[in-house]
């Protein structure tokens, strides 16, 4: 029951740490020797060196300019200068869409801004002029706080005054509707764009086809020429069968661990002469024999390089390393688009098709799954994740209940001394059980990413977009119900069995959230502000970055590695917006205070994460916005929600003759997006004949020779062949990629250090570095 | 509460009148005069001819031949003795398939002997050796029946002998699936089997294509022409534009009316040449002037046929008679398979593609409605059938209300004499509000498929589909639920709404289960038994026949008319077997006794059902057993549905703990649910590529120099320029259809007139008699 002035204090507390995330930020991104760690997309596109290069050497570390610190605050004019278009460019339009859910909340013709001053403009007065709760405390002692008096619940029972709520009900929905729809317009129109634009590129050509059904005469790969050439006789090209690399993948990774620590140890034998580095033997070199570390990391490197040979011969040989599942390329983008949309085989089981995603979007590990496995895992992480979302306090409390200070004490007597000290004892007992529940919130993400890549999805956007939504789904049971409701997530399971449906669900709801307002308006400051602020500094990179940098670094490649900025971070972003929209639909009919705070979030994350895309943020992949459908499906649920605790928060107010008028608004809502996805959702799951035989005309007329075959021939092959260093090894792939003609790169990469699965691929199928070398010389 | 006694009588009454229908089934189908209402199907095949053209006068009519009595009950073996195989080549697959449903109720390895054996020997002793309902009848005087000892409600609460209902539950549920899936596997295998082995039918080559995005400057034609050159250059072949003959068909109908009433009036005039008949020129013949009857019907005929010209004149000039669609042919089936599966155009809401359904199967009055419109027809329709679902008592009440004796005497005052009579007020109070339900009820199958034809389906069999879906939603509504718990449908919905989830659904339900046990053994006797009884004799077709062929018939063409079963009415039919479905696997953990009475019902269905398909159904389209899936899915909510209730009547026996293994059956289900559905639908949706290849290799190599063009050039034209028999209105359509080439059928008819629509199709297009006359002449 806070009042205006403990809201106060919860602002300016946020704020204050904000602006100090902000101004630090503003600070550090001048410095020269953070430059890798705040501009990372721009060395990565090669168009920016190292401003560490040139000066005297202090300016190699500390900016002593002083005018570019009273300019502290430009980032946020630059963020926003650069236009849609070119961001596409620069970025991929998965990053543009991602940004246009945030603008989707704030700007001029988006959802809230209107909402916010309609709600300010009738709703607020039409509360204020009440005075139930300055009665009730007269009367039962009622406590209230100033947020309430501009809520619902200061309107009196039975009132008449609530059809202003039910008619500002309809205006937003239908607002929202209409802006949600204007939006999946733009982008489905953005995204045929997009993909009429692009230049050739190799998934344009390539069906994934999996479930090739076993045969005792023929290898797989003779098989789907066959069938391919059977069946697609005037469209068919080439194929590449997908190779089980697994293990070897797992070696080359765990061959980079040790020469990182071999690294390691080399720089501090250079540094320090004196005394040559020894390490241990046994696991993470905490236990076991003391051995010379360079030595032994050589040693072990040697071994794995041995293996890792192995393995390749092993490949060669095995016919079980061939997995049941080709990429067939066809002759032009409408066989392939044929090809990806039919079935093909009388059982449905077999010779599954579907669109290749991107070579570098491939997650190559999963692509041999049967289909008869891939169902069964689908029930099981169904079931599990069910477990997850409902009973995850369980082990959460029994991890706490063993991390006290008893539990300690009789696990580990001799820190008993230690514990013992007042100041130690209350540390423990007041941040240990937080903690446990914090690293479990940490890891999650990580946790649903792995349950996503068990059920088997084929390409890290897939995955990505499925995480979200199971991400989505918990927050909104074990942050927004049990937060609404006190009670762990599996009391409100039960709870809900007991009791009735519109009883328990609508109206437990509907009369808790109101008074939940100042909780939810002090976890968006929290979380969303804060938060925000929080990754523009990016503390962890940055502290990640100079450790790396100082005891790892020795070329310019592994200085690339280290600064790294990875991708946006889809499966955890997208869900947290998706809370805020849950939040401000929510409130914006019951608490009216509430949409401003939620407009501040939209507009500082906007900014932030504008900025961060054009300097940090470097894609893995381009699905080109796929992901909008599912964006949309979240909002279209949450609005329904908040209409059904609408109905619930009416009926318990004396208003239950308005259920008539208010069951019409989910009906309309769900007839809405059905409408939606059979008009647009087309756009982002099939690829239509007419615009493969528009760009397959156009391309015939332009380039009457082009040689597709070899264009495509090692498009997909699986990155473990293509990123690796050792030339040596690679004698029998690089032997066979000679013989074909290269493709030149249209786009000329000033890069330093080839790194070509990262940059490339937009327009050229990434051909293997050691080709191109060879090819040079 | 029903003794096994009253179960008797009860039992005996059915058996009675089911037994006469029989019996008078079998004479009545012995006499010649009845022929044609019990052999229908033979006739219209051409191989069976009229008995009442040999022997004498008497034996025209009565078959007086002692010998045939003796074998009365020869229909059976008779019905029972045609193989599956032969059967799918006289009456089509649907027809097979849907004595499969049947099959699937009873046969040997099939879902209900099993079960029946199983619980009978398990279930009854285990119900039957405790003294629970003694024991209550002793303390609180309980009433119970012998039946209930044989139920659940005879074990004890808390009793662990629950177990074995669990386990037994287990076991039915695994029965029922493995079944399912054997039945779905083998249907599957039937149809792609009947697909592959089909001789050539137009709808292999021919895709509907709607939605055809309006052209200033091109016609419909020329676009569709046009856009397929271009986008399929290989595989188009020709199109013919969809006509909206609507208003003509109205015209041709309405003309067959007035012919039909001036062979009556010519008939009745022939025999009684004293008086020439007279008719009132008002609506029905009721009221109006009165005039010659013959003279009256002449000039009726004679302005229709005026009427009819014109409009087909306007039909050819008025660019608004064209409607946005097409029936677009390709050269190949693999051409069609591939245009039918992919999206055409960017905007997915043009250039919709789908199969075309047989030609005789389009419901042509649906294929001009765009995009939006079917959207909207989707939700009202959506809440139509939920009002009409949930509140159509309010306008029977109604009804009733005002059928009363007061009522009638307020309207009719001068009806009060008769109506006071006390046997005739008896009667009216007594019958008159029963009777408008029953009127509802009668005629609710025909408002369902408005229902459907005002959402848009494009064929007769989805339509059929639809309605069949929703009468089983009404009949579990409005038969099962409010049986079960009593009150109203929308009584029901309201406390459902009102009480929570786990208590209200299956807790009431659960209980309220076994009592009604005896309740719906009655209804299974008189609905099940004395219904298909009932159906087998075809009394309304009987009498319907016979004053047709005394009033109308004229030439053998009407008497064929006049005889025409019509197709076995799927959409009535298979809700009926759902819900006996539904009370099977309700009951049969609950009251094994109820099992043995749905087991006869099935048998009993199978020989009638098989009988009426052979001899008399005449199937109007061919699906090839589309309606599988909806089956599949229905029996499996059924499943589920039965577990749910289980698990509410557990918990209020005391075996509450049992919930957590009751619970993993729906899971399960659904699960398998799902698998089937990805493992199998796919056959009764898409068309694999490898199948449409194989057959046009097999064709091009049997027949290199077929003209395909003309086989398929008017093989999609609406059939009101087919069926008219009045060729000098069909010039212009004829001398178009005499360019073409005439592809000859392969099975000749023996038929005595042409009746094309009905029974050719199957192996080439019908084309229009008048053609085949001209060429013949």
């Amino acid at each position: 029951m806070a009042t205006f002035g403990d809201i106060g204090v919860a602002a300016g507390i946020n704020i204050l740490f904000a602006v100090a995330f902000l101004v630090a930020f503003a600070i550090l991104r001048l410095q020269p020797i953070n430059d890798r760690v705040y501009f990372p997309k721009w060395y990565l596109k090669g168009l920016r060196s190292s401003p560490t290069h040139t000066g005297s050497f202090v300016s190699k570390f500390v900016n002593l300019d002083w005018r570019s610190y009273v300019r502290f605050l430009n980032w946020v004019p630059d963020a926003l200068r650069m236009p849609e278009p070119e961001l596409i460019d620069h970025a991929g339009l998965d990053s543009a869409v991602y940004l246009r859910i945030y603008l989707l909340g704030i700007c001029r013709l988006k959802i809230f801004v209107p909402v916010a001053l309609l709600s300010w403009a009738i709703l607020v007065p039409v509360n204020w002029t009440n005075n139930t709760l300055e009665k009730s405390l007269a009367t039962d002692k009622v406590q209230y706080s100033d947020i309430d008096k501009l809520s619902i619940s200061n309107v009196p029972y039975g009132s008449l005054r609530f059809w202003t709520h039910i008619v500002m009900a309809y205006a937003f929905t239908f607002w929202t509707c209409y802006t949600l729809r204007k939006e999946y317009a733009t982008i489905a129109t953005m995204r045929l764009h997009f993909l009429a634009s692009e230049r050739r590129r190799p998934d344009q050509f390539t069906v994934l086809v999996r479930n090739v059904p076993p045969d005792p005469d023929e290898s797989v790969s003779e098989l789907v020429e066959h069938f391919f050439l059977v069946n697609h006789p005037d469209h068919y090209l080439t194929h590449q069968v997908v190779i089980n690399a697994n293990k070897l993948a797992k070696l080359v990774k765990e061959k980079k661990g040790k020469q990182n620590w071999l690294d390691y140890y080399q720089i501090k034998y250079s540094r320090n002469q004196s005394q040559r580095p020894v390490t241990k033997t046994g696991f993470l070199g905490l236990w076991g024999e003391t051995v010379d570390a360079i030595g032994y990391q050589t040693a072990e490197i040697e071994r794995l390089s041995k293996e890792i040979a192995e393995e390749r011969e092993r490949m060669k040989t095995d016919p079980k390393c061939i997995m049941p599942a080709a990429f067939v390329s066809f002759r032009t983008r409408w066989g392939a688009a044929v090809c990806a949309q039919t079935q093909q085989s009388r059982n449905p089981t077999f010779w599954l098709t579907e669109w290749a995603s991107e070579p570098r979007d491939v997650y190559w590990d999963n692509l041999a799954i049967p289909y008869v496995s891939l169902s069964i895992r689908r029930l099981v992480i169904a079931v599990a994740f069910f477990f997850l979302t409902f009973f995850f306090m369980i082990p959460v409390t029994i991890v706490q209940s063993l991390a006290n200070i008893e539990g300690i004490e009789k696990r580990a007597p001799f820190l008993k001394p230690i514990i013992e000290i007042p100041f130690i004892k209350s540390v423990i007992q007041g941040f240990l059980p937080g903690i446990a529940l914090k690293i479990f919130l940490i890891v999650l993400p990580t946790i649903l990413m792995m349950l996503a890549k068990f059920e088997g999805f084929l390409s890290i956007s897939s995955l990505e977009r499925r995480a979200a939504m199971r991400y989505y789904i918990f927050n909104f049971v074990n942050v927004f119900l049990v937060s609404v409701i006190a009670g762990t997530a599996f009391q409100q399971l039960d709870s809900f069995l007991h009791q009735s449906a519109n009883d328990r669900i609508p109206k437990t709801i509907g009369v808790a959230i109101p008074m939940k307002a100042t909780f939810f308006i002090t976890y968006v400051m929290v979380d969303g502000w804060a938060g925000v602020a929080g990754e523009i500094l990016r503390l962890k990179p940055l502290i990640f970055f100079h450790l790396k940098n100082f005891f790892l670094v020795k070329t310019e490649k592994d200085r690339e590695e280290a600064m790294d900025p990875g991708s946006i971070g889809f499966n955890t972003g997208e869900p947290q917006i998706q809370l805020y929209f849950l939040l401000g639909l929510v409130y914006a009919v019951v608490t009216p205070v509430f949409i401003p705070f939620i407009l501040v979030f939209f507009a500082l994350a906007y900014v932030v994460f504008r900025h961060q895309i054009i300097n940090v943020y470097n894609q893995e992949y381009e699905s080109a916005a796929a992901f909008w459908p599912d964006v949309h499906g979240r909002i279209i649920s949450a609005l329904v929600f908040s209409q059904l605790i609408l109905m619930g928060l009416m009926s318990t107010k004396g208003a239950a003759q308005s259920t008539p008028f208010l069951i019409a608004l989910p009906v309309l809502t769900i007839w809405f997006h059905t409408f939606c996805k059979g008009r647009y959702e087309s756009a982002f799951v099939k690829y239509p004949l007419q615009e493969a035989m528009m760009k397959d005309t156009l391309e015939r007329a332009r380039e009457p020779n082009l040689n597709l075959k070899s264009y495509l021939q090692y498009a997909y092959i699986h990155p473990v062949f293509k990123n690796d260093d050792e030339n040596e090894d690679d004698d029998d792939i690089n032997a066979k990629l000679e013989e074909s003609v290269l493709v030149p790169t249209k786009r000329h990469s000033k890069r330093s250090t080839p790194l070509p699965s990262k940059v490339s691929g937009a327009s050229s199928p990434s051909l293997p570095n050691a080709v191109s070398e060879n090819l040079k010389s």
